[in-house]
């Protein structure tokens, strides 16, 4: 009856609290709107793509207690990196394998803005869905949000989900 | 199975090639995105919201050729104006309905952003899409797009739909 399945792109990030491997809870938002907003009980219909986006450590903190003797020490640890990716995209895959929601989950390394409207333009999305903390200009300034840059730049509709009051932690750069 | 439908407002303008009754391009490519790409075979899971808001005509230049003798003549033209925008919506009332996707239509007066946005407010949709004419940042400066305003503003997520391309007409100030 239908023809090819509605592609939604859902950009996710770590918890800024819990850290790895939990989800922030902008991402959590964002996946919960499209599920319960978009997809409903046409699970046949859409198909989700999950994309993470590590910020490549560069000054190296997470590994100050780390010992380095061989090179094979320093592909341990870009595994390592690459396996927290893994495991937050997991809860978002299993989600929807429970619900029967078809879906991808990949990991890129980058800026996440970047990289984000690149992999739109690679895989060209019906819609790209980004989390976003709903921050005010003073505290924006700060962090420079990813959504934003997405709603200029990237190259398919976007549509921004921002966390409801409830959900604002105490500090809400927090996320 | 499903909890209420997902409400989503759609912001409909009237051709600026064309004129009443028929539809802007951007306009048209909102409605046919949301059914294509949202909506899709689930039309018992929306409910579409249009909204058209006139813009008053401050200069009377509409009413050049008409002649007032009375007060109402003035409420015959006001009554037209209304018209006009109700025959608008009737292009979209009547393919939601050879689609059997249930919907409300509604017009208002004023400047659209600051309605769109105050009846967001009041309406509370899911969604709020608005085509755009994806003009350049010099086109822009003189038009003063309502997406915009409406992505910043507007209480509830908003998803603007560009014009592609081939839809685009020579002036792309046109619509």
């Amino acid at each position: 009856m239908e023809g090819e399945s509605t592609l939604v792109m859902v950009a996710v990030s770590e918890s800024t609290i819990n850290g790895y491997p939990h989800a922030s809870i902008s991402s959590k938002g964002a996946f919960e709107w499209t599920l319960n907003k978009i997809v409903r009980s046409n699970t046949s219909g859409f198909k989700l793509l999950f994309l993470h986006v590590q910020v490549p450590d560069e000054d190296g903190f997470e590994d100050m207690d780390s010992i380095f003797a061989s090179p094979e020490d320093f592909k341990g640890m870009k595994n390592r990196d690459k396996i927290r990716g893994l495991h937050l995209l997991e809860y978002f895959v299993n989600r929807c394998h429970e619900i029967g929601v078809p879906c991808e989950a990949w990991t890129k390394k980058g800026d996440p803005k970047e990289i984000i409207c690149h992999e739109v333009k690679r895989v060209q999305p019906d819609l790209l869905v980004v989390g976003c903390r709903g921050l005010g200009p003073f505290q924006r300034v700060f962090v420079g949000t990813v959504s934003e840059f997405c709603v200029k730049h990237a190259e398919c509709p976007v549509v921004t989900i921002k966390r409801s009051a409830a959900e604002t932690p105490q500090d809400p750069i927090d996320d």
